[in-house]
């Protein structure tokens, strides 16, 4: 039960999109992470699928955004990259065996099931609650409010030996 | 970022160990739920192995719980079967590539770790607030006060067959 790496991954791209002023290239992202190209290219389209990020064509073309970092959740990049099927898998062992329930006494989720739901809920609402927005925010906090803006500097040029000031 | 099959299977086991008037054999679960011995009984060995079940030697041997079923809650089991590692994967990838941040300035997790981390922990909450107690009640409540009654019954025999309500 653990995420890919390209959890990690696909939301600091989100980050670094966010406070970018143009699109960027899966090569120049995978560049600042210091991560393999092919696989970061896979989570950015599994982000594009999901209508997180959008490819722009052309010599300056990219990926950025499609809509306000407030309006992305951790929820949101999470489904894109892992899917959105539940943590929990219920194959009704219930309906087996020689004391087997009938398919017809099963209509609502057993116990077990509904609990594990409602922990996933909680997990869910957790993560819909914090916004790409909101990671900027505490990012500029935590590392102050140059951090993204030297991304955002480096990201444009193609060789930058003065950038010193990481997030 | 699913969880295995076990879990269903071990959540079960230990609702049915909950109502059991003494220790029941790996093989006999199994039976009752239709599913691998094998498999089956490395879910348990991780139950024994967490402090949840033990096994009870001789002829009439098997499988107990350890506590009563109020103290174990589905995140113990959860636990035991998963593991302990935590869901997200934090590689640290804000201190790679060419503008790293120094191991000094990131004694603090980031607030991408964070935001998983606060969202596992809500996770949990809801897992640690369930008990196998609760989960009993429920069977109960879903299937009818003799439905556990009679998984225990048929538990004690070898053939059973006037046995039919399932839960």
């Amino acid at each position: 039960m653990r995420m890919s790496a390209g959890i990690e991954w696909a939301v600091h791209c989100c980050v670094v999109l966010a406070g970018s002023d143009g699109p960027v290239t899966a090569a120049r992202l995978a560049e600042l992470h210091d991560v393999s190209r092919t696989s970061l290219a896979k989570h950015l389209q599994a982000l594009a699928g999901a209508g997180i990020v959008e490819a722009t064509e052309g010599r300056s073309g990219g990926y950025v955004l499609t809509r306000p970092p407030s309006n992305v959740t951790l929820w949101d990049v999470v489904q894109a990259v892992e899917g959105r099927g539940s943590v929990f898998r219920c194959t009704e062992i219930r309906q087996r065996g020689p004391l087997a329930a009938s398919a017809e006494s099963c209509t609502r989720a057993c116990a077990v099931a509904r609990a594990m739901h409602d922990a996933e809920q909680a997990y869910r609402a957790a993560l819909g609650g914090t916004t790409i927005a909101d990671l900027v925010d505490q990012v500029e906090a935590d590392s102050g409010p140059g951090a993204l803006a030297t991304v955002t500097a480096w990201l444009r040029r193609t060789d930058d030996p003065d950038a010193s000031a990481g997030y």
